[in-house]
């Protein structure tokens, strides 16, 4: 934690009033540069440096990690489980190193970790091994523990994250996750070679896309008041969005101290709608894909109980429920795919302002550390 | 829901103010039922009925429902991996539905549900039944469409259940559950008889403890008053404790309208610990398990950065953390695969007191529907 403080000073804030405020602006580049790691520029191939075992061999994969590196597994599970058809498990290090749980042979089991450090994580990391599943790690400290004791390593190119709440961290790690699970889907061939290059196009357009959706910085701050004074939040999603809703409702909680909870939108009838009045903001995340008439439906019930709707969608799900909720952002049609990495901004913006309006130790919130090294 | 009226008239509350309250007290008797039509009171031997497949076989098992049965879902996870060192994915059956997880030949699909009829769960059994897999549902009305549409079906013997907050429908799905995964636990030789029979002994003696967890009625609606006033609770567990802390956030939520939240203990650090402060309510769930050293710097994290913590603890935790925490009740010391029933209950009742205090209309709480049979 010391060196990270130090090296943040080193780093300055370049005119940003926060880290974190600048790190969020350093989405652009930094998924740019995890994407020129990975896509070959030339053919528009995706290419992972060679592992000393084949991932698209694995019988399964196990993604452990905690806090929004969890968040960033959990949005990857879907991606793996459509693109290359392998069942996935992924779990919170903390529950998993500790309930045993049975392992296949010819198991891989991927680990993310910002710092590397992350004692569960680890733990968890070595628990595996112990099983006799091939270790891959997806972290942004290249001299870590984790990525000293993996059989590979992938590095996210978010360069040094100082913010606690992490932000660009989390979005190379999601670039990062998706250019595995696209190799791996081609290399089972669950996915045709013009499915890859499709895949690789949408992602080479998210750093252009990823500054459009800065540009609504201002329209965010003017939202964030509305939260600002809410002591409640509900944040909503389905598929690779219910993540992001876990990651959204994080983010404000770690830095604004508002109680947000994240729920799976198909969840909201079996106990939470119950919570819905004029107080609590709900945030739903609403991107044109094959759940969209599902979602849309949700949103309905949330406005037909009064619930005051914040809608993110792209420029189909305004023009269909715009007129229905209180407030709506609009963000660029995109690959469903390739969603959660733009999605994820207004997200932490919304949060960033939110926290500033408060008042709040944006980037040392109360009660926590950067990297969690204890147990 | 029209039928459940009717009966539910018809049923009567027996001297009690509400349905909820009265299913709550009923649990010692529907537990005892429902161990006595899957346990052999000579030899103690837990015998299920002949399925036309092997349970014991299943290369994997998928366990889908929602809301309270997905909990219940959840906990058997832990006991069927413990016991049994089967792999177990558990999911919403709203995200299961749509995300088309690949499945494995041999494996089995456990579906679980109080009415039988909830839309989500029986197209997530539709769509196990064409990737090949067993169906076995876990259900309490005979006649319904999920039992009518699987190879095997487990009955809990619940009784007609009212009140829309799943009570003894979920304590019969974990008892259910338990005795399954014992079964299969000794058929796979993933434990020896003795291990067996002190479980079979352990369940066969929750009827009467469960009594005597109702027995602490009086204090728990005493400590009721101290969460009708708070806008946000949080509910803390790990292992199949952190499953029962999202049931008992769930209950207060459905009928308390408190924005209550369940987390994996684990994870406080990763976030919601910024959230405590001397306002919100911490309810840990510490059972003596291997993961009580865990739960107790958890606790002792939360008690150093002011939060009022009510403890639900058995005598060791008591004596470990009771000058350290606000509140406590002492809970029976049992065996601790069988905690999850004995804790369901003051959880339940915390929520039914302080939906009592707050005035609302606790066995039909504002926007809930008792069965979901819609999208």
């Amino acid at each position: 934690v010391k060196t990270t403080a130090v090296s943040g000073a080193l780093i300055g804030k370049d005119g940003y009033r926060h880290y974190m405020l600048k790190e969020i602006y350093e989405q652009p580049q930094v998924i740019g540069d995890t994407l020129n790691a990975y896509i070959n520029p030339v053919n528009n191939y995706i290419a992972l440096p060679d592992f000393p075992f084949d991932v698209a061999k694995a019988t399964k994969l196990t993604i452990v990690a905690c806090g929004t590196a969890y968040y960033a597994g959990f949005v990857a599970k879907y991606w793996f489980e459509t693109l290359a058809r392998i069942p996935v498990e992924v779990d919170i290090a903390s529950e998993f190193r500790y309930r045993e749980a049975p392992l296949p042979e010819g198991g891989v089991a991927i680990f993310i970790s910002q710092s590397g450090e992350t004692l569960d994580t680890l733990e968890a990391l070595r628990y595996c091994k112990r099983q006799g599943q091939k270790i891959l790690s997806i972290v942004n400290s290249p001299e870590s523990t984790i990525a000293r004791e993996s059989d590979a390593v992938l590095y996210t190119m978010a360069g040094p994250e100082i913010g606690v709440a992490s932000t660009k961290a989390f979005t190379t790690q999601l670039t990062t996750l998706a250019c595995l699970a696209v190799t791996v889907g081609r290399a089972r061939g669950a996915i045709g070679p013009e499915r890859m290059q499709e895949i690789a196009h949408a992602l080479r357009e998210v750093p252009a896309l990823a500054a459009s959706v800065l540009a609504h910085d201002e329209r965010l701050k003017e939202l964030a008041q509305e939260l600002a004074d809410s002591r409640d939040v509900l944040y909503l999603g389905r598929g690779a969005m219910y993540p992001l809703a876990l990651e959204g409702a994080l983010k404000l909680k770690e830095i604004s101290y508002i109680h947000a909870e994240g729920y799976a939108a198909g969840e909201l009838k079996h106990g939470p709608i119950a919570l819905i009045d004029d107080s609590v903001p709900v945030i739903v995340l609403v991107p044109s894909d094959n759940l969209f008439e599902k979602v849309v439906s949700n949103v309905q019930e949330v406005c037909a109980r009064s619930g005051k709707v914040l809608l993110l969608a792209d420029k189909k799900g305004i023009a269909k429920l715009g007129d229905t909720v209180r407030w709506s952002v609009e963000l660029p049609t995109c690959d469903p795919l390739v969603a959660p990495l733009l999605y994820a901004i207004p997200v932490q913006l919304l949060a960033y302002h939110t926290a500033v309006l408060k008042g709040t130790d944006v980037d040392q919130p109360r009660n926590l550390a950067k990297s969690v090294t204890v147990e």
